[in-house]
């Protein structure tokens, strides 16, 4: 055969997210603020009607953020039904977002930015940054799903394609887009409610090849803590 | 539980599709012409260099295609890397479209129809049916593509978004977007080119709740067939 074998599960290489888990099995202390490193993604999950705030300390940074049923690994939050749920290419803040099965899932409640994220790109991954240039292994958002979710012990079916919020992706009327720096700032935030029991999935993007991460391509850390239902 | 489990590989209903494959193993006879009844779906197997011709008899009929590399069931034709690879959310005759691990899998060689296809919609289901107000069982190109895949004994890891020949989404300068007729005519047909051994799903589209299918809103049958590389 001259093609590799493709296991979803199965990370192209490693990095501090396989082993710095929230907790063995991703359950967060309500309240707590938590930090993930530039570079790194972490899994937590959220019952029914909880709030998950991400933040954006230097506010440059994207995070790709993904969303799994809780015990149900092949349905999870999916774009491109999201799409159709919402008529645009867009999201606003109030959206429902949704699954593979059309189910509600996550709610953006809050959002202090100026409301500019990408529900159309793939997160990034080993062949993108091979393709890009990069010599050898370069962390990435594919990995960063994958090892977040194995490392609290939930299966991973698929990489879905990602909510990326703050990840600045202007399309022209003819179709073309552009890979700008987030219109973000410093200490945004984000706040998604769950729908429904979920595993949330944020990796704070290593892109450092294109400007999607700020004009200087230097990614850096987010924050993220759960709170109860109000 | 509050909630429905949900596998991939399992149809929400059936029909013709699930006992009228082409082949056992979906091998075509080259050149030959098969016809997909309208609402139905079909699958078949394409080698590295082959040409897939898919007619459009009505002109007003979409195909939700889908395409996955021989023998790895995980990696497929993906909508969302399509976008990152070609810079833009539409296509155009000369592109080249690629896997979730960005491998070249199939190439638009050949387009008589003003070029106007999707890339941004997931395929229709059971659950987007039962949204738009139908009662009972309605054919969709989810269970569709199922039923291809089980009727030649080739495993379903995920529904992938499709890329949708003939339906015409057009996307406002403000992100949103319209569910419109097709443009392409009676007799239209693409041509596109294997870049690996892979199993092709089409899906002639069941939808008689909106206008995709033409204003009337009346699914027609699709034909297609297979010719070895020139």
């Amino acid at each position: 055969m001259d093609k590799p074998h493709y296991e979803p599960a199965i990370p192209d290489g490693t990095n501090g997210t396989a082993t710095q888990a929230i907790s063995a099995d991703g359950h967060s202390e309500l309240g707590k603020r938590y930090m993930i490193p530039a570079r790194q993604g972490r899994a937590v999950r959220l019952q029914k009607g909880q709030r998950l705030r991400i933040i954006n300390p230097r506010g440059n940074q994207v995070c790709d953020f993904f969303a799994l049923v809780e015990n149900t690994p092949f349905e999870f939050l999916s774009m491109e039904h999201c799409r159709t749920a919402l008529g645009r290419i867009y999201v606003r803040s109030g959206d429902v977002l949704v699954t593979n099965r059309r189910r509600p899932l996550i709610e953006i409640v809050e959002d202090t930015s100026p409301g500019v994220h990408d529900i159309l790109i793939a997160c990034c991954d080993q062949p993108r940054y091979e393709q890009l240039g990069a010599k050898g292994y370069h962390d990435n958002c594919a990995d960063n799903f994958r090892m977040s979710l194995s490392a609290i012990g939930a299966p991973i079916a698929h990489v879905p394609s990602p909510f990326n919020i703050w990840m600045n992706i202007p399309v022209s009327p003819e179709g073309d887009y552009a890979w700008e720096p987030p219109v973000s700032t410093p200490g945004d935030h984000i706040v998604l409610k769950a729908h429904q029991d979920c595993i949330a999935v944020m990796c704070a993007c290593p892109q450092d090849m294109t400007p999607v991460n700020g004009k200087d391509a230097v990614p850096s850390e987010l924050e993220f803590q759960v709170d109860a239902a109000p």
